[in-house]
């Protein structure tokens, strides 16, 4: 999507250790002009396809998903991070490792929230290795709902996610797709 | 304001300790078409105030931030929460123990954020005894920015939050306050 990757390159910064930081637009400032247009996106490519709600995972998720459900006309939900691996049978629960902060976490949804007939877009501001996404989609499918696909706004394309999730039989739609970066020259490229 | 008292009557379930659970709606189920209409009341009570960006805090408060942020047309902005109690120079920081969960952290926010000469609303789901508040308030005066409110979806308005924000010259507007709950009877009253 053209507006989002002219506004990666003008507004993120590469930094050492393949970060991306795009945190004025996307977290920890939420643009939410952009936001809309980024939902209508997820909107369009997703129609006719019967989206009833929208999951994500705190906290940088929260405020893309809003507005995406806002323009699918449904609520959404977050699953909780918690740094036990306790489960409650009250909710759905799932394990992540989070290589960004090197630490395992359960992620949890209230089993009240997800209900077998459900037709779920998982929506998320990245995807990198898709700990995250899997975990998400594993609780979809325990609820005994279905995962209709994810919705991303920027994809590091080259640390496995997108294949991960395919391979799931998850369809993925990424608004922006990075190829490569290169911390030194500040360069980013996009896939095709 | 009556459509939000009326579904807090209608799903909010009040448990033992004093906890108002209204996760159905509010979060972590979140109903984006009725945070639009909160958003639009936040947006009428502060007509004319030049708000310029909304700041909240993780989690809970992104959505209700967001769409607020939409219906006054500026961006949102979120502070993170920490559990250590380091300072970074780079980022704005207070300390904050919460009652609900019994910790202390420290709320941050980087500083190219929050400018002198901007004019912020505060927005959060809760406002109880108000130590989250508290520290956004210190966290837009740190930065020589003015706090030109308060929107809170459910105040609980026996705790306190309220007076020791108004003792701090700040605005409150909540959309509902609450006077009492009774466990026992699953009982609400909202203040006149």
């Amino acid at each position: 999507m053209k507006i989002l990757e002219d506004r990666i390159r003008r507004d993120g910064m590469v930094l050492p250790g393949d970060v991306l930081k795009i945190d004025s637009f996307l977290n920890q400032q939420m643009d939410v002009k952009l936001f809309t247009q980024l939902a209508e996106e997820f909107a369009r490519r997703y129609d006719g396809e019967g989206i009833n709600k929208v999951l994500t995972v705190e906290a940088s998720g929260i405020g893309i998903a809003c507005i995406t459900a806002l323009a699918l006309g449904c609520n959404a939900i977050y699953a909780k991070k918690h740094p036990s691996h306790n489960r409650s049978k009250d909710a759905w629960s799932a394990p992540v490792h989070s290589y960004t902060h090197g630490v395992d976490y359960m992620m949890t949804v209230s089993k009240e929230f997800i209900e077998p007939g459900d037709r779920i877009l998982l929506v998320d501001d990245f995807l990198a290795t898709g700990s995250a996404l899997v975990a998400l989609a594993g609780i979809v499918r325990q609820a005994g709902a279905e995962v209709v696909g994810a919705g991303i706004v920027v994809e590091k394309a080259y640390q496995g996610g997108h294949d991960k999730l395919t391979g799931m039989g998850i369809r993925v739609e990424s608004l922006a797709r990075i190829k490569s970066m290169d911390a030194e020259k500040g360069a980013i490229e996009f896939c095709e």
